[in-house]
């Protein structure tokens, strides 16, 4: 058996929610309660009928990758060759680790709080890691200072998502163009970029040649079962990515990539959810002022991280908050240990419940 | 970069198929080309429309997974606990592959000839793996006493497709309950399962507990491009392999498993398309003996290995037959050297290019 795979510890987000009752206020979900744009499903299942669903080639169906690049228009990175299309940004992510970073010393920068999956795909490939602590007093703030100062000789990618999960942070732009003077490649998780709320969010392969953007339709779309995502990278690094990619998993679902060129083809299609983001957002933050608790500001994404109003265990907390309050909340330390003492609730569901859920953490 | 990726080279398959010119007669195909059975992604389509398409478990929804295990009904491995759905076989394979060996030591074993893609899966993780040459003088019979032989104390895992592509052959029922004296594990890819044409096909996992199944509809039900694979396969190494997977892609395609779900749920629409190919393999046969070439029986899938009528070199004759003669066929050595000398036909297109191919290929 593969020693790596025997050393990673179980998640404990699937350790809460395993004790979910009936009746909890689940505050933990990680995808969007809306229904996704049936239209382009009908569309899909459509052309279905016609020709089939056969294999694309690897990196995936051309007219798809074409229109990919030119949605996104990163400079140097606009053509189809540019983009691989996988199973969700999971895949993405892991490919785009396992393949740009040499186990025998080259490290990866984690930038903290982060989702824990980053730290797990690099030791499942033996591949250092080290992390960067944005800072509390700061409100988790993306301090590029901070990150540039963390890359040392060894550091070959930085790996950087925003919005982010779980604060919600968003890098700005001026952060975006500062992070282009990184020596190192840039790994930008763009999953939640749809999901902004501030005027000036930053990406960073805007202005640098040296990043691997990835994004999928999980949350932008409501299609986080439809398992579509995608890398948009330089020419050298993409062929070298798909090559990855083409023994883990061949291709991306022919249906899915078809429901994906349907919505790159309708302009708006990829942000006609955003307005019901945009609306709730409002309501979240009312909400987070009405109960009193410290909160990180949303600049993003659908989580809310706010501070629990006694002790420090987070873990303890989101324990006693399943068990004995019926509130599925995450607890911030498997983000890393700079979130312990918060809680990660997501805000998906209708708002009295996050109301209800955030008046039982007010009095945990 | 990973220098295991940088050292995998390129697929000759691809380069032969990038030369085929618009009238060439393609007998290069991997896949169906009958369509798939509509009403399945319809039904899938009208789930989709009620409930969304969401995240299911990383191992799969769990009523997919039930209904995979009772129809296989492996003994000791017939619950859903005992089944991951994937992103197609290949990603079955892969996880199969990478989780179950440590790369320090633990050696696959590959049952020669055989599709490329394995010993490419054990390259990129760094996994030690040798070839057990199947005889050529043996028509590439699946030889167990030859197999067993092969097994030393480094090997762990002996991987087999059967039915297999390239050559065809079936293991036999006998040879899979001698098979179970194996002192390793064994990785059955079992593909090609619906497309058998003998009448005792064996199954590895009916005798022996240490065997890890995997399959996918991409053949069977012609939906190649729906990548819904799966690995049947005893708990404690199907948990295993379910967190490599959790990483790698998290969860495979909610509609593409909504779709199996269907297909696992009607009675007789998982080898619907078999009889087509039944009557396309008496065809093939007459067709193959009328050549006058030599070729391997067809006890399964879709391929025919004929032997090169004149010299030894199946790449410089694939070449010839795509560039000056209009034929796409794969050269045997890219199977392992034991296929050298030999061409992969396939015969999903319709039988008078096959004759015509075949003419082509006796005069070449």
């Amino acid at each position: 058996m593969n020693p790596r795979v025997s050393a990673i510890e179980p998640s404990l987000i699937r350790a809460i929610a395993a004790k979910k009752k009936a009746d909890s206020i689940d505050l933990g979900l990680g995808e969007p309660t809306l229904l996704p744009q049936q239209r382009f499903i009908e569309a899909a299942a459509r052309w279905a009928a016609e020709f089939g669903v056969k294999y694309t080639v690897n990196a995936g169906d051309f007219g798809l990758r074409e229109r990919i690049a030119a949605h996104y228009a990163y400079p140097g990175m606009n053509a189809g060759r540019n983009v691989v299309v996988t199973t969700g940004s999971q895949e993405a992510m892991y490919v785009a680790i396992k393949t740009m970073l040499d186990p025998a010393g080259e490290e990866l920068l984690i930038v903290d709080p982060a989702f824990p999956a980053y730290a797990k795909m690099a030791q499942l490939e033996g591949i250092p890691y080290r992390h960067v602590h944005l800072r509390e007093d700061d409100a988790y703030r993306y301090d590029v200072e901070l990150i540039l100062d963390a890359v040392d000789r060894a550091t070959r990618m930085i790996v950087i998502a925003s919005p982010a999960n779980p604060t919600g942070r968003v890098l700005r732009d001026a952060d975006a163009r500062r992070l282009a003077e990184a020596p190192v490649w840039v790994l930008q998780d763009e999953i939640y970029r749809e999901l902004t709320y501030v005027d000036d969010p930053g990406n960073v392969a805007r202005y640098y040649p040296y990043t691997i953007a990835v994004n999928s339709l999980s949350k932008s779309n409501a299609l986080t079962g439809m398992r579509i995502g995608w890398i948009i990278a330089p020419d050298d690094a993409l062929d070298a990515m798909n090559k990855t990619h083409s023994y883990v998993t061949s291709t991306a679902s022919a249906f899915g990539q078809r429901v994906a060129y349907e919505i790159f083809g309708e302009p708006g299609a990829l942000s006609e959810q955003s307005a019901w983001y945009r609306a709730q957002h409002a309501r979240v933050n009312a909400a987070l002022d009405a109960s009193g608790l410290r909160y990180v500001p949303i600049d993003g994404a659908f989580y809310a991280c706010v501070k629990l109003p006694r002790g420090n265990d987070s873990l303890a907390a989101a324990l006693d908050l399943v068990e004995r309050r019926g509130v599925v909340a995450i607890p911030g330390r498997i983000f890393g240990d700079t979130l312990e003492g918060w809680l990660r609730l997501s805000w998906v569901a209708p708002i009295d419940q996050l109301e209800e859920g955030l008046h039982r953490i007010a009095n945990c």
